[in-house]
């Protein structure tokens, strides 16, 4: 083979999420949409809030076509990471700087930049807490460094001693996702603010910083208590946004970096994201979607349709005998397999038409991933399903 | 600095290009819009179609709104592929496989994607021929190769003998791009044959094809006889489109890779260049652009109003005294320096606000790039500034 092996082997082998979801695809043409239970992906099944559609229609029917289709500058329009800046100025009292805002094409985008501008020799590690989304392990051995994976505490909550012996001299950046795909776990404060000191005490010790990134495509769906800002916490704090779940725009590919202006060489850093998204080929986020964001940026698809989907299932799936983190946020939940081996159980539930996604690629072994993203109807179809499945594993219930 | 210093260089040093256009828009500030002579920036002043306005509305107007703006599938969605691959049959009688094509965000993304799935080693070469877009030597840089620049011929030609004379075992990829930014020079029918001949024999020489990668936004902008078809003039080529220039939509970033049917191992590269896209973090090109290209992949943007542009400037500059390679295609001009010191010119072209970016950059010392995708009426403000400046070089014509 003449092309880059790694490159193909990345583009031969699906993520098993994606296999699933054709899988689903194949299987709903054979039997029935309504037969099959596809829990595979993070698409959102509820619409953008009426405002997006509402804003594309204004601004299409705007004056100037050549402006709104035309190239913003390469970090985004000022106008929209001012406007962005500001609202999350009065949500959360922290105030960002829109000279150290740079917008992209999505969550994706936001992390493979932030990783390119901050990792510079093979020997750089970044650090995550598992369960963990599994492109970050692709996005930052493509970037040059190596991904190390923080295992978690009871309840798949950040473990604070594993977390600790995780850093080395060599860690760059840890990358934290509260809400947390795939367990739909949020961190609670306290956690937070231990992240916090054990990064502060440990940038010390090395006598370098570690940088925090704040992956939060997630943040806008917290079903108890509030979002944290991160920056708030932690001074080298860089913010990685994404408005695919919040908006139910993931096709579109809108988010954004934001660096903290209090972290260590924020400017610098600036630049060096600068620099990453035109060596990467970002030449600016897409204009129209930049603008719509500045009309939408503090809406919020209806959540409670997330909400009551979460109560149901998981209210269902635990009186039935499974267990399962509690989710607070996201549209996941995250299963543990009963016979502790998670290939075995998806396989075994795809005979009862329920598709989910075994962990082993989320850097956490024996469990599955449940995207309840979904219609509320598929959801009570789906029980019985789900009640058959439970007795293959506890019996029949009395 | 802690963060990557190659990426904090890139961030740090503009492109000369967005350079100029900074100094431009303060000069406006100062001494008002319509006294500045602004051609720094490839930003096509040509409005869309009416048929763009028409079908985004009509797209946001259908009925699954989820769906509109949803993930498609990486590589683009299939039928999206399909109809492009149909029109493009339609124009020039090569049938792409929509299994071998895969939507982008834009030229710049298609070109990295495909950099990085082609290069594999350090010493891995890439050639391409001056003069040409500075980006691709940062393309180049960051998927881990060398850039050669191959010299050109009289008129801004393809050179040949220095094209043979720059390909050696380590050369992976020729890049080429006709009508050429910046110089607006389309390479004639021979030149493509010769270029294809010498790459046959140069692959055959050293056993192991050479692909060429065909990099084709502004193919829609060609006013002297017809865009050609490279895949079927070379077997291993891929084609890099964008429809930034076309459909006057930069900023939105859309565009495509096609790898030909006929490449060597296209499969396996195809693959490659799904992996690339995976790891830089490209999820799917933006899904409301992609239906949209659907609909209005065979319109072009109104060319004559660039035509004419092109006509009056090359006339009057050529009448003055200035010299430039006659330009058939895209909107740009690349004029000698009379001096032959193209930083020398551009600052004292600067001193009548005329602001045209010297070429350095491009691979191709003494000249300065005109990119007169500007209104008629700023060209024709324009000629007063340009005749002083003739004036300074030529003396005071009869």
């Amino acid at each position: 083979m003449i092309c880059n092996e790694k490159m193909y082997a990345l583009g031969a082998k699906r993520s098993v999420i994606r296999e699933l979801f054709e899988y689903g695809k194949q299987r709903k043409a054979a039997v029935g949409e309504e037969n099959v239970f596809d829990f595979s992906l993070g698409n959102p099944s509820v619409p953008p809030p009426k405002e997006v559609k509402e804003a594309l229609l204004r601004l299409l029917d705007g004056e100037n076509e050549t402006a709104l289709h035309g190239y913003t500058s390469a970090q985004g329009d000022k106008g929209v990471r001012e406007t962005i800046a500001k609202n999350y100025e009065k949500a959360f009292g922290f105030a960002f700087d829109p000279d150290l805002m740079y917008m992209t094409c999505g969550a994706a985008a936001s992390l493979t930049i932030t990783l390119n501008a901050i990792v510079s020799s093979e020997k750089d590690e970044i650090v995550t807490f598992a369960p963990f989304f599994p492109e970050y392990r692709v996005f930052t051995e493509k970037a040059g460094a190596k991904l190390v994976a923080v295992p978690p505490a009871e309840g798949l909550d950040v473990n604070e001693e594993a977390f600790r012996l995780s850093l080395t001299e060599n860690t760059r950046a840890v990358i934290i996702n509260s809400p947390n795909n795939p367990s739909g776990v949020v961190y609670k404060e306290e956690k937070i603010r231990k992240v916090a000191e054990i990064l502060k005490e440990t940038s010390e010790k090395f006598g370098r910083p570690i940088y925090l990134i704040s992956d939060e495509p997630y943040r806008a769906l917290v079903f108890e208590g509030k979002p944290l800002c991160l920056p708030s916490f932690y001074r080298d704090t860089i913010v990685c946004y994404s408005y695919s779940k919040a908006l139910s725009l993931p096709g579109e590919r809108i988010g954004y970096i934001a660096v903290s202006p209090l972290a260590f060489e924020a400017k610098d850093l600036y630049l060096a994201i600068c620099g990453a998204g035109r060596a990467l080929g970002y030449v600016c986020a897409p204009s129209l979607f930049q603008y719509l964001v500045r009309e939408c940026d503090t809406m919020t698809s209806d959540i409670e349709i997330y909400r009551a989907n979460r109560d149901k299932l998981f209210g269902r799936l635990t009186e039935m005998g499974f267990s399962c983190a509690y989710p607070s946020g996201a549209f996941y939940l995250f299963m543990k397999a009963p016979s502790g081996d998670a290939n075995e159980f998806s396989e075994e539930a795809k005979k009862f038409d329920i598709l989910v996604v075994p962990s082993d690629s989320f850097g956490c072994e024996g469990y599955v991933r449940i995207a309840y993203c979904v219609s509320p109807d598929m959801i009570e179809r789906s029980m019985p399903a789900f009640e058959k499945l439970a007795e293959k594993y506890f019996g029949k219930r009395k």
